[in-house]
């Protein structure tokens, strides 16, 4: 097993900020007397959906674009949808060729936007192995370089700028829960959130149908699935080595949610916030309506990951 | 037919505006580059499903309310949801009695709501004249108040601040587009632009399916139509004396967008803008959308009115 790369610190998280100012929004904090009460707290919703390409990913991707060593090569990763999507954009924004693997059956409007920025699509069967094998072949064949979706430094730093961003909005935070899939996200609100303020605990949030980072933070090492069940598509990845390792050495919990809170939660932030999000956003709020009591009168940030959903009729 | 009672001026706008401060929203104004890209125009969004209540018309009740000369005896009014709700919660706010008849088929969310906010439901059924006739037996039986949704010098002052806050949080805008039910929202809307920015146009949208105001306007005096058929639920009703005397006056004109069109436009915002809106909030974009070539490159507020919808399962 080789060894994971370097976690960032908070002054790559600060270099990271000013480096993708340009090209992300600075999202708005949302809230809603309504689920405050429903919660027993108070709420404080970053709304990455509203970030460019509907997800916190546009973060993670432009901090590892800005910094290619040889971007004439062209970037190549894989992606059930919103980092692919970003890292397209990001991409199309600098002029270099972006290649990304996708699952069969990702979300189709997730396929459209990465199509739509411009990037070639190659389809792989729904495993994470297939995943890794699939884009390790693009970059053999096109010496691309791999922007890991999570597994990387420059992304992990991108990440965390939500959670820069979300604690100068709101200083004074006891507690910011992000949803973990593959742990970019989750990672890098820890490094933040433990620098800027160690009092506030950060909590993880998983769906019960793919809860690998709960159990391998129990088991003390990354546990694949055997499979991975969940309305929750962006978060059906295995948690990273560099993600699990940070996530590790800051004992960060995760609990979990089932499909059918996960989706309550969803249509509460849209009828209550008047939101889009997508089911993945959803897992803080599902978590959280869990277990109210713990979280009583508590102050407490939510990332709303992202917004990106297939729309039928209404 | 009686005299339409007195039109208010952009004095009792900015009146209304100072009143009703602490009980609504200050609500943001969106914008998305690629909704710009296909209408062809800069499009600001006034997000007044993000208003309380949901709608725009927490503004209007909260004006009426304030000014109530025997709050004692209560209130009264009918609504297909988004004023009901609006009045039940201003009058629960001021601690007095409210009862909202509502047509049969209304939307259940906005049912939900009214009953929520603590106020009396008498349902109808779902025509105009039933409307007017129940609400008239309550206020007859009661002693109510009638709190009428829009034919009601108060309701359209109130209203008229949605478009108030608009200029000033956008000043330079060329257009700015509504939707038409009742009318009370496009009226108010007109009087604050003719008054504050009379070289920006005012323009109504409308659904095919009740098309009364259009109709109306042309030819010169309230056409209501023998049957109303819309996905756009807060659309259905004809306009009022009140409105159609300050449209008439102001020369005001309407144009309109099929369910499917509105259908399209709904969608688009949600996923675009990432916005929850019921279908009455997108016939201003459909009807953008229908004619991009003579709005090209002008700066367009949008009054999102609402976001009141029932969801299913996604």
């Amino acid at each position: 097993m080789t060894a994971p790369p370097p976690a960032p610190q908070l002054a790559d998280v600060r270099r990271a900020a000013e480096r993708i100012a340009p090209r992300i929004h600075r999202t708005p904090v949302l809230t809603s007397r309504s689920l405050d009460a429903l919660v027993g707290a108070r709420l404080f919703f970053k709304a990455e959906n509203l970030q460019r390409t509907g997800a916190f990913k546009m973060r993670g991707a432009s901090n590892a674009v800005a910094q290619l060593e040889d971007p004439e090569r062209g970037v190549a990763t894989h992606s059930s949808g919103n980092h692919g999507a970003a890292l397209a954009l990001a991409a199309q924004q600098r002029g270099i060729r972006c290649c990304v693997v996708m699952p069969e059956g990702s979300t189709e409007s997730k396929v459209a936007a990465v199509r739509a920025y411009g990037a070639e699509i190659r389809f792989c069967p729904p495993t994470q192995a297939d995943r890794e094998r699939v884009a390790a072949e693009v970059v053999a064949a096109t010496g691309a370089s791999l922007v890991h979706p999570y597994d990387d430094t420059r992304i992990i730093a991108g990440q965390a700028t939500a959670a820069l961003e979300l604690l100068e909005q709101v200083p004074d935070l006891d507690l910011i829960v992000a949803p973990l899939g593959g742990g970019g996200l989750l990672s890098g609100t820890t490094i933040t959130t433990a620098a800027l303020r160690p009092r506030c605990r950060v909590l993880g949030a998983e769906p019960t149908g793919a809860d690998d980072g709960q159990r391998s933070l129990r088991a003390g090492r990354i546990t694949p699935l055997a499979t991975v069940d969940t309305i929750a598509d962006g978060l059906r990845a295995t948690v990273g080595k560099l993600p699990f390792s940070i996530l590790q050495q800051h004992r960060i919990e995760v609990e979990t949610a089932t499909d059918d809170e996960i989706r309550q939660a969803m249509h509460l932030l849209w009828s209550r916030l008047k939101s889009v999000v997508e089911p993945s956003a959803a897992v803080p709020l599902a978590v959280l309506l869990r277990e109210p009591v713990e979280v009583a009168d508590l102050r407490i940030g939510v990332i709303l990951s992202g917004g990106n959903l297939d729309f039928g009729d209404p």
